[in-house]
């Protein structure tokens, strides 16, 4: 069996590696500073722990480094070199170049390179739709193999070089999110109230402004490490305060063709203009319709679902307000906030009461004329509000039943037991007498 | 009836609210120097016109001036005082303190002045729901009757002051959308490319995208005009400048608690956090939970509208990519961009066939036990897939009907001529017999 190690995978994303590894069967070995950590992980997660990482180094087929970025330069020149051959070398690193180049340049004869930059955080359940990022500079044995397992969980697998990485990386990590930083600063020292602001505003203000809010909301020690290490967002950073202060100036000094000029020439660049509104407008669309849908929902049952803890709310929509809501139920009323619920579809409500309302079973007899096919009215009364599911139980056609005439027996599952006058309306309706 | 003199009311925003009030009933004036365009105009939209500010200002109730921003003051000091006592100046600038202020300084005596921002565009269709500030420095009567009307269509009056909305406004407006177009601009003179930096990142990051997108895509001329007419904006571009140094001069030199502080604190101020990060998380969804969607209907029948045109497409999908589909109508295939299309509902999808299939209506004659209920058999059959209506026709129990039964005739209407053989096969179902 393959056996991998993971350096530093008591904890974060080298754990959730670990973990993952594990689950899928692999022989896995943790590393970690930290011996009481180290061994209480490694037997929740499945999986050796030695606190020795030049012993895990030179025993395993594979070694993943999952160690801060400040910490693997020097982590990499330790443990590459003692590496057996035929072995592959991993990384997770977040900044591709300096990484990938160490670990070529440190690797031990016959080891092969693999620098990977998983794109997400270790708070995935599966690779399903996730990106990960290779930087290989060889097309080896065990490349492939990566390729494929990724490959297999479904992953976005995007193979490039380490330059290309970190300059991409220097624009959607180290600008964007840099300047919204540096927005969201500047509103705070202008002393402006940023609700109050909102009153002003588009729909599409307040999506940029709650989508500054989210980036400003990261750990700023993980912003800080990525604006870090990274040698091209410096140059992103000079270019913009450079492009920042040109046009500036020609605000100030009254330069429209200038400005015009750079602002359209910017425009032009962008990728796929079309889309990008499409998409914009979209998400606009999709907070607003909400809200338009909650209007007509007023004094009538509503389900909302809490899009972080998934608790689902069912009960009379009672009050609609611009940031909060007030659902009742029985004698006792909830106030949600608008942003952090959505609402049920009705067949999403129905399948919740299906779950989690007392099923109660009834059976009914009814005489139909004898030409009657049970599956249909049993598709019919399946088909009414409140009942969960029907199947029939007998047909009998003897001597308490008239001439020409057919017993069926149904048995139906119901969540509101409104649902049996329902269906005693249905059958009596076409005519059939209850027994 | 009350006299409106729209000035500037060929053009714009002007000949919307033009429009708007002539078909509210009113008796309006529209100026505007090309006298070709001006007929042409005011016979269309059903105003007066004039080429004579003097004119219109002297001789209107309510004057209302909707020129651009550098031509406001001059009209304003050439109009007001030309005003008769009794009326209403009232102004559309979309920066406030020195309209204000020059209306108050030379209307007439007698006169009511009224500053306006209404917060959109002419392409509205009308102003239920849309914004409107009002900053005026008096209670007086046309204020009021000013508020009445804004009210009674259902518009979001804002009312503060000519410097409190400058200062929201340079923020809203100038700095927001500055630093986006910036950022664009940096990007373009960086040479990265746009599309493929989409495949390194998040779902926030492509949202990011499209909002700098759309921002960078606003007319320039119309974003200079804004930016170099609110005097707040100066300072607001100022201290993002600082500000934005100040955290690059951080990072620069390794000033890791100095940026953590700033930025905690920025995140600090931001009014509502949680539903921010609420409102973003639905954005996201709302354009991920689309292709999953759609991924589940490959091979099925789907109705898809534009968001633009509002045409709908209905057809089999044939193919879903991640940016576009193809739709199969018949023998034709239809290419249609993900980005603007979105699905409809199983309800959205039936209204919109039987509003665009044509109809076919169809009489059926049952035999029922004389204890039916026609009106639950025509409840029923109003549910069935591809029944559009049902109505009871007739109920007959005659010689040529068996004792003990009745026979009812339904007309029912449908988009889908199997819902004929879906009618009969319930009737048969349930035992009665088609005459």
């Amino acid at each position: 069996m393959v056996k991998i190690a993971v350096i530093g995978g008591t904890r974060g994303l080298g754990r959730w590696i670990a973990k993952f590894l594990a689950e899928k069967g692999f022989d896995v070995l943790i590393t970690g500073r930290n011996v009481t950590d180290g061994e209480l992980v490694s037997k929740k997660i499945g999986t050796g722990y030695t606190n020795n990482n030049s012993l895990a180094a030179e025993t395993s087929d594979v070694v993943i480094i999952s160690v801060p970025i400040h910490a693997t330069p020097n982590i990499i020149k330790e443990l590459a070199p003692l590496m057996k051959p035929g072995s592959l070398l991993m990384d997770v690193t977040s900044v591709k170049e300096e990484s990938s180049h160490l670990m070529e340049q440190y690797a031990a004869e016959g080891v092969e390179v693999v620098p990977s930059h998983p794109m997400f955080g270790p708070r995935i359940r599966s690779l399903d739709g996730q990106v990960v990022v290779l930087t290989p500079s060889v097309d080896g044995s065990w490349y492939t193999k990566v390729y494929k397992f990724l490959e297999h969980e479904n992953t976005r697998i995007i193979v490039t070089t380490p330059e290309i990485h970190d300059r991409m990386m220097s624009i959607v990590q180290g600008l964007t999110h840099f300047a919204y930083v540096s927005i969201a600063a500047t509103i705070d020292r202008l002393d402006i109230d940023i609700k109050e602001s909102r009153k002003f505003a588009s729909p599409i203000y307040n999506l940029m402004l709650d989508t500054i809010a989210r980036i400003t909301a990261q750990n700023p020690y993980l912003v800080y490490s990525i604006q870090t290490s990274n040698k091209y967002i410096k140059d992103a950073h000079e270019t913009f305060n450079e492009t920042f202060n040109e046009l500036k100036n020609m605000i100030a000094d009254g330069d429209e063709e200038g400005f015009v000029h750079a602002m359209s020439n910017a425009a032009k660049h962008i990728d796929d203009l079309e889309s990008a509104l499409g998409r914009s407008d979209k998400a606009i669309s999709a907070l607003s319709e909400e809200v338009n849908i909650l209007k007509n929902l007023v004094g009538r049952e509503v389900g909302l679902k809490h899009i972080y803890s998934g608790k689902v709310h069912v009960g009379m929509l009672e009050e609609l307000k611009p940031e909060f809501l007030v659902l009742k139920l029985n004698n006792s009323s909830t106030k949600l906030k608008l942003s952090n619920v959505e609402i049920l579809t009705d067949k999403e409500l129905k399948d919740w009461k299906i779950n989690n309302y007392p099923l109660r079973s009834y059976d009914v007899s009814a005489v139909f004329p004898e030409s009657a096919d049970p599956e249909v009215v049993v598709a019919t009364v399946q088909g009414l509000e409140g009942v969960v599911d029907a199947e029939v139980m007998d047909t009998y056609s003897g001597s308490q039943i008239p001439e020409g005439s057919i017993s069926i027996t149904l048995r139906y599952l119901v969540f509101d037991d409104d649902a049996v006058l329902e269906v005693e309306k249905l059958l009596k309706g076409f005519g059939c007498q209850i027994r």
